[in-house]
């Protein structure tokens, strides 16, 4: 298959944003392998950033975690970020480890706990101000591991109750991102489990809020594509968390575990137009570089998106269409099997090339020296991480 | 743990219907183990269902299946079921044995297979109305096994419009209740695969259409109890189709695979006082006596029901609450505990016989010489399958 | 990627072994669609199975299932698969049909039974003495579908001693090839589930026993290469049953989805040089075309396999092994990607024209007019299925 | 069903054997909350593990893991042990948390690393030595997170090589044994996924490695209690690690998540008569109480054992045989379900009572101000836990 530079274009604009705890260490409950040259605090996070996106061309924001990016002076952070070219994108709430969450923070059944979660809210929505960002993304990690533990239906009522005080606080150009998660760390039930019950509450909340699909976070077997259409189809995608996984939320590099399923899911996309940047879609990281080393981890990262999507442009869709509606199943199939086995990576190494790219950024990061610049220079301090 | 005998107070009103297929043959795809004295057509299934209620008391309703039911005189139909003191219960579409279906029914892409699909549920609700029936269950078989195949997204506005369709010409007394299944026949995704799914075109219908849980019909690991307390804190918890399953729909007798689950789902239903006829709830069963006997399978089933209800009516609610509101994770887990370790079968067989009823269902029929009397009559005809 | 013709010189070699009941009509237990064109008898599937011989090369083999597949004179049968270039296959038994076998056959309670499905083995060694055919396939659709239905251990023990007396009828020259299931029909144990109980009772029978892994036998999320190495670590991996799925058995055309764990598994083959014919592995397809047309999903299936074959004869072994020894994780999974991320297509129809073979078997046979022909000739008869 | 006190009688003589690091801390990557009066050495631990076997009278054995039990003075805490009714049990070794491991330990593809990992063992040996402990117990966290990584075969090779110098070491009374986990710190595959494999290193290795099947490290769905029955009968089912999960490996509290499972695996267990002491199989506690008490968390899994214990004891095994014999599936399966369904915690609460324990533990322990004792005590210094 021959490939026409013109129906790659979209990649042009296509952009993905890379989460700063990417560059932190991280692991298991079992362990965590620090790593040489990791950075010690949010600026050097966007340092390590700043070179995915000059050697990818298509990384140009980076997501906060609060109280982990927390700094003195958001300005000069951003200020910091406008220097190397990015910008700081989404800002992430953290309900999992004040010790006051063990038994839940938004769906607590004490007020005074679900108080301090909201309050924490407020002061994300601060930071927004102060950054410039317009999406606060929450991941509900509120859960029973033991049936009767709490009330099921009693934790969906204060929830709603809770992410309504959150939803009055916002601007009117801020959304409110939502996110679920099918379990872990809870292991009886998670109080969002699926993008049902995520949809439901953004249902009731507003036009301002709106699902997170993060692509490990579901049942085994779970087609995510299917889910990636049906919140299209309700205006209601906010916005990924890539990654991949073979058992549970292996937070593996996206691509690395099912690649066609990667394909399918920016079909998906590309068949509602959601890769282009109007669709609001927010094409996220979130992963864990527990064994890899981390810019490398996201650059690969970056590229198999990139990848993906230049597959899912090449789908001949009037074929395709034409194939589904003389119910010819293989000819159907075989359309976008054709554009998924096609080689792309030429392709996109001549649009890197033609902005000024490096043809290939994994070797031309290894080549750069900036890993063993950082293993020299970051030596002392505290190693960023999850703080577990 | 002594019972109270007024906890179990709603066992009273609490009701089960039963499938008029579960009394014909069933199997896998490999085969279908006929038995003997297997009902040749409807009245003979009504005949066998009437057993089951008159031994347990509590499964006064049969489901019936269109065109598996069709009978030229549902009036007769109606009156025989009267006479054995039986109603007739929903009526069941099928969209999965016209050699139409292929490629779909209600989402296919051909017009006229919509509108043929469509005419098939205009002519289930004449049967309703000839039958009195209240309820329409529409399980849609319909989905893909390539990517590529068809179009997802179109698939949900073709499935949209058809539904829309059949709900126009529901009466006012009408339910359109609306299944969801994980997987199979389709194998690569279904076109309401899920709660979320069957809940958004729902919602798009209004207030008529409810949704059906199948308890065999999810991804590994889901928890259906909190889907159960989703719905019905959506009002839109229509109807269950109880059976269990280890693996994927094994459609075995319910209660048989993990009766913890099964009284936790219970519980969720107590929790929101759904056991009582007022919430609308209908508990059927939908289960495959493949290699059991079908009669004794389904008294077994509607037992195992009633005792998870007992077991569920019988947790202390104001200790479990005292419990969860302290963060007592092991005394509320305790509390539910306490009321599923309570063995209720005696107190359930006093119920029975203070009811007339005999104390073992099962040993009574057994004893009562049906089956013998079956067996000898019913030979010759064709006995009642899915006819796959 | 380049590719160097000899990287893909084993593909010379490499056959694919394909179950006369593919052309025959499949489904689900909801229904079977009848497809035109479809054999009536073994002769009718021998000529479909020679067009895919005759446009990929690489098929020449069909395996036969017993019933299904008995004739009166097998030499005949034989004669007329060697004039279509065709050779008889393994030979796979049936203990799923017969009325006795409803609750096991190999394992059943009553040594009447387990006698019946024994004799059935040497009736397929029979068959076999007559078809030269050396392989002796064996699924064991035995299981219990309650707990407590039968004894898991009991069934163990009868079912090494039916092996046993199979085992003993073989001919020096004969495999005897055991394959497990995860589940279907039974649902809550198979009596072979996995393939370590499939490898327990090879190991006790002796050299001439060895396990079939179909792809679609696996409990969600297993690694299926992992159980390929381990097998021919242990010389004891006799034969593959090709298939995918997304859920449960599928038995969709392989390499449809999941085309990365296909390459994968291929990969697992070719480190220990099994693509090879003197490893004895025998390749074989079992899948089911419920809604495509058959012998295009044949055709389909032998492409996948060849393409994920030469895809693992593409990994550059030297420079993976130096990866990996060093410890660079990215590195090596890059090694391995780039031959999976490769476009293989056209070396393949390059060697297909050069051995005088269609460039695109699909197009070639859509061409050809085979279709139509047998659709207009096979009218009248039963067209072949399962006989479920 | 009334209960037999004879039939009980083999609940005086088994014993369940708990984790010392059961009562640290434990935790989720997310978030490891702390508990106050958690033990802050190996000494505090026993003390605890001692209200546990005080209470219930059945758990009279601590594992230990090392390092996190490492001790100056090994005689010293097994003379501390014995005061407190105890004994040392397993010795765990520890594979997950040295920096050398990142990349494996046993099957690292470094020599050195490999060496590392087998010193450790003998070390283990020699404490095994000090405490008089048999039991060696190996989880193997080694694996894979991305294809390519490493060789598969390669690291099984190195692995038998590995354990094989570690078996060379044991002395004639020691047993080494081998545990499995489907997945989880790797993600891609583990290097020992299945029982398959743990008892194919078993068989190489020689009559003093058994398997260790850990409740938790199946694939979903996956029949444990054929797992059971199968190790049985290869006489090699050296010992249980016992918790519950609904998802993963989530470390709950045994029967907490299926107690019917929990049954059905006893049930197993007494079918091979492998609930007396001269079976071998020692009955380990493996959980991770993280939020709920952890003594309590304990007591309760061992009163969950005796009842799972209880019930499959009172199985009526001659009446289920018969109605085995008959095929009479409801018949045999309600024959199991009978003794399920019986209440058996009055008889248990009577036999403690008889022994001089308290009726009811839970209740007993927290009235006896232990808890308070050693939250007031147990202030300053290091909380165990797993040093993640």
């Amino acid at each position: 298959m021959s490939i026409d530079p013109a129906a790659l274009a979209d990649l042009d604009t296509f952009t993905i944003e890379v989460p700063s705890w990417a560059y932190g260490n991280s692991g298991t409950r079992f362990k965590v392998f620090a790593q040489p040259g990791v950075p010690r605090d949010p600026f050097e996070k966007l340092a390590d950033a700043a070179q995915v996106n000059a050697l990818t061309g298509a990384a140009p924001r980076v997501s906060l975690h609060i109280p982990w990016d927390l700094v003195d002076d958001f300005a000069k952070l951003s200020a910091y970020a406008a220097d190397l070219g990015l910008q700081l994108g989404a800002i992430n709430s953290n309900l999992f480890q004040d010790d006051d969450y063990m038994l839940g923070s938004l769906t607590h059944p004490e007020k005074r706990v679900r108080d301090k979660a909201i309050a924490h809210h407020v002061q994300c929505i601060d930071v927004m101000r102060s950054t410039g960002s317009t999406d606060l993304k929450l991941w509900l990690p509120d859960g029973l591991n033991y049936p009767g533990q709490d009330s099921i239906r009693g934790r969906q009522d204060r929830l709603a109750d809770s992410l309504q005080q959150i939803y009055a606080q916002l601007d009117a150009e801020h959304r409110l991102l939502i996110e679920y998660k099918f379990f872990e760390p809870a292991f009886y039930t998670m109080d969002i489990p699926d993008w049902g019950t995520s949809l439901l509450h953004c249902l009731a909340l507003g036009p301002q809020a709106q699902v997170v699909l993060d692509t490990g976070h579901h049942a085994p077997g779970t087609n995510i594509e299917f889910i990636v259409a049906q919140l299209l189809r309700q205006n209601r995608l906010g916005a990924f968390d890539f990654n991949s996984r073979f058992y549970a939320d292996d937070d593996l590099i996206v691509g690395a575990a099912d690649p066609f399923q990667l394909f399918r899911i920016l079909f998906e996309i590309v068949v509602q137009d959601a890769q282009k940047p109007a669709s609001g879609v927010n094409f996220m990281l979130d992963q864990c570089h527990n064994i890899e080393p981390k810019i490398q981890g996201q650059i690969r990262s970056v590229l198999n998106v990139q990848e993906a999507l230049a597959k899912a442009l090449l789908v001949d869709r009037s074929e395709l269409r034409a194939a589904q509606e003389r119910g010819d199943v293989l000819g159907a199939n075989g359309v976008l099997m054709d554009a998924y086995n096609t080689d792309v990576r030429e392709a996109l190494a001549d649009r890197r090339e033609a902005a000024g790219l490096p043809r290939d950024p994994i070797a031309a990061y290894r080549a750069s020296g900036y890993q063993e610049k950082i293993n020299a220079e970051r030596v002392g301090g505290t190693q960023a991480g999850w703080g577990a």
